[in-house]
């Protein structure tokens, strides 16, 4: 298959210095990436600023901000058989960026957050036979519901569901939960261990759409 | 000489996953340390989060905010003879953290900003016998003023002017401006030279305080 995964944060600027972003460090996305290609699948990364050297024997598309992450992946994604989408997008942006750097002034400055765009919805839109599978970072007690939801939103396929912690781990935590919102598996270890195991899962239940 | 040195940026959470903050690499202070350490001085380095190794034979404290920032500089400076601040540390903070992930509502989001502490002032006000070379990253027409208006605020006795080109780069290109607002050095190169150039300069001009 040729698989498109994209890994790590985005970052949305206030100004030239400043940018709101969180700490997703990319290893499931680059775990992943490494697992599908040593499993003779062809992959296409799309990764925000993080310190890991990408796979070798891998297209890589380096970007910053959401909107070029969506640019990224918009071109990446027809020539695709399916999407994992790890990435953990800033859902957030200031509507406005200064030039230079905002000079301290004394006084609280009020900042206006708009969404970005929800990258996972287009590619849900824009998916015909290709299948999505979403990862939902949850830390709410209604953690299933909202994966849920989130994959029905997005017209995704199956969806990940880990927790705050998993950010900037080696290991994590994961359920399946399918379109009924079933949580049809579980997986715990290191996030290489767990990328192979949902590569094997896509090869399994999504490859032949 | 023992020496303080601070390190990359901070970061200010608006919720538990969502931050503040700056592409600071954090390579500027940690080949201070370096040369530092190769010089023969003891180093205390303070370090936000960067994908950095911290040099051995180096004390180090790991922080996250700019008050994780404050609080062990306090700790730390009265036995050190001088400190280097090249933290790039968040000047704003949202005013209120939220817990857990807050959830897209489809509205813009108003968030507040207020300033964190000014670590390298509180130093400066603290600093009795010791010395204190600043950094200021200034993007606007009026860097040299603005360095030198810092200088005298944070009661630096030098400080080192550079621009954002220098953010997350492997160069750069700083001047040192001295409390008459004389830019009296300019070093151009990797970050690894200038900094042995730097203590070099510390060694010379600020070791018989």
């Amino acid at each position: 298959m040729r698989i498109l995964i994209t890994a790590g944060p985005t970052r949305e600027y206030l100004d030239d210095v400043r940018y709101l972003s969180n700490a997703s460090s990319g290893r499931m996305g680059y775990a992943l990436a490494e697992a599908a290609i040593a499993r003779g699948h062809q992959v296409i990364l799309v990764t925000g600023p993080v310190g890991l050297t990408p796979p070798r024997n891998c297209q890589v598309h380096h970007v910053e901000t959401t909107d070029e992450l969506l640019g990224a992946c918009r071109e990446a994604f027809p020539a695709c058989d399916g999407v994992i989408a790890t990435a953990a997008v800033c859902d957030y942006r200031p509507r406005e960026r200064f030039s230079g750097k905002l000079a301290k002034t004394g006084v609280s400055l009020e900042l206006e957050l708009v969404e970005t765009a929800d990258v996972l919805a287009e590619l849900g839109q824009t998916k015909a036979h290709r299948w999505i599978m979403g990862f939902a970072l949850e830390s709410a007690e209604f953690a299933h519901q909202n994966a849920l939801r989130k994959l029905k939103e997005k017209n995704c396929d199956i969806i990940v569901l880990n927790g705050p912690a998993a950010i900037g781990s080696n290991t994590n935590e994961v359920e399946l939960i399918d379109p009924l919102g079933q949580a049809i598996e579980r997986y715990t270890g290191s996030k290489t261990d767990i990328a192979m195991r949902l590569i094997e899962w896509v090869e399994a239940h999504l490859n032949s759409q």
